[in-house]
């Protein structure tokens, strides 16, 4: 039996990630009761009924009042005006967090409006699928994965401490860096894979010489890999890119020039060069699935049975 | 019961692609014998113990002799030479086929080394996974995915529906067109993304301001994703870049055109570009779904037992 570690946690935002806290926290067994409060009233009543929480507010003051956490889980374009809102609310001593993909932004919005006492706690659950809304919300979604904890200075270490514990309960690994550093790597590891994904399904949409049915058809060849974090939630995307931009145009410029830099193998035939990165790229692969982060089994582990299926359907 | 399409199917290389069509078309009941060659005794010998044929040779030429049909499943770099090696020891009107993922260069390579009443229809069948070699080689790759053929002018017609049939035998769907547009159509919907997708992989892996370690840690945020394709065999890919020049360098001119673009609009700040064109890739993929050619499951049905074992095992 696992200990409370928040008797109220007020969840600002029930969407995957929102949702997919409350319903590990549940399982964990770390919190008393859980208030949700989101801008949409339909999204609210469909996290009512799947049961997400204990309680449901459109006032977001009123369910961060007497909480002991609160999580944002809003794309990082709002958490200003958010935390402007809930500031007056919070209770002194309580711990507040959030989940965007971008930290040092996070920081500069939330900040000025904290009062003295709370406790600030920038969080980004490393973790998600291409599908968004309460209903894609599930319990193992943080196991195994990473959350990065980016306390600001002054930050009470126990504050961090208790929230990496939280996070750990959910089935995560906690590791604590600089907001800076963390949006250096994300950019990396996830900002500008989502870039060129996106990028590479609008090109392929817009050719002229090739129809969109062909694209669709003959997607297994590699393309359909890109469409899967292409269909990500656009309004968390479009606020990542601005929220992100010096990091993501610093990675955006190294792989624009290594780019550059196979373009010309190809176009004068430099086979050795192509061969040799080729073969570079299959230890980091080997090394990701050994670090537990993605799975050997071949081609995702796609399931089998609904090509078939979809093939009955023909 | 299926009636055999081939009393004797020679297969020139036994990897991937070579190993699951002997498994495909044995499960079919549609080949009499199946003769292998290749030119490595190791991976010979390894296609006998995985049962993969009925006769195995490293010499091509005894593999093709009296063959109905013969498939090169060895990279396009490769199928001049080995067409120039059998041309001699092909039954008059066997129809010789191919698997290569790059066509008019094949057609170039092949078509002056073959005899006169030799029916020659080059072949793509779009599927595949990261693995590559014999091992690796299952009977259920080619279901529901696709097979183009690009038969030159003056080929049996008649040779072409044969081949036709044996490949939706193999579970595949079946589609003509010319090598040009295959190459046109392939590069925008498997080339380029496996060259963006070892060109990020790349760029990853040489930051000094990122550790490797921390970009395999954080993968789970996008980057994993590129991985697979990035760890497709080397030599195949090299080749398929060396032989699709004129149509690789076409889109992915496009790509960069539109990825300079999205760049703007970070560097200026222009969210409706980037929530326009975010919005619109969605559906590409649900076409892709309806399309059989993808799972709707979420995260590609990643299989989330073997993040958990990954984890007890830490």
């Amino acid at each position: 039996m696992s200990e409370i570690i928040f008797q109220r946690l007020a969840l600002i935002g029930i969407g995957l990630i929102g949702g997919s806290i409350a319903l590990a926290a549940r399982r964990a067994g770390v919190v008393g009761h859980v208030a949700v409060s989101t801008r949409s009233v339909d999204t609210l009543a469909r996290a009512n009924e799947l049961n997400l929480g204990d309680s449901f507010h459109v006032d977001p003051v009123e369910a961060v009042r007497d909480a002991d956490c609160v999580i944002l889980c809003i794309p990082v374009g709002a958490v200003g005006a958010a935390t402007a809102t809930i500031a007056g609310a919070l209770k002194p001593g309580a711990i507040i967090s959030d989940v965007g993909s971008v930290k040092a932004s996070v920081v500069a919005q939330m900040k000025p409006h904290l009062p003295e006492g709370v406790q600030f706690v920038p969080a980004h659950p490393v973790a998600g699928t291409e599908y968004s809304g309460p209903d894609a919300a599930f319990a193992s979604l943080f196991d195994n994965r990473w959350c990065i904890l980016t306390p600001p200075p002054g930050t009470d270490p126990q504050a961090v401490e208790t929230l990496a514990v939280f996070w750990r309960k959910l089935g995560a690994n906690v590791e604590t860096m600089t907001p800076e550093h963390h949006d250096l790597v994300l950019a990396i590891t996830s900002h500008v894979p989502h870039l060129i994904a996106y990028n590479i399904v609008g090109t392929a949409a817009d050719l002229e010489t090739v129809t969109e049915s062909e694209v669709m058809k003959f997607s297994a060849g590699g393309f359909r890999d890109f469409t899967r974090i292409a269909a990500s939630d656009p309004t968390m995307w479009r606020d990542v890119f601005l929220n992100n931009r010096e990091a993501v145009l610093e990675m955006l410029g190294r792989f624009n020039e290594d780019l550059a830099a196979l373009q010309r193998a190809i176009r004068w035939g430099d086979g050795d060069t192509l061969f040799n990165l080729f073969t570079r790229t299959r230890a980091i692969r080997r090394g990701i699935i050994a670090a537990g982060q993605e799975t050997a089994v071949a081609d995702f582990g796609r399931p089998h049975e609904s090509s078939a299926a979809a093939k009955e359907e023909d």
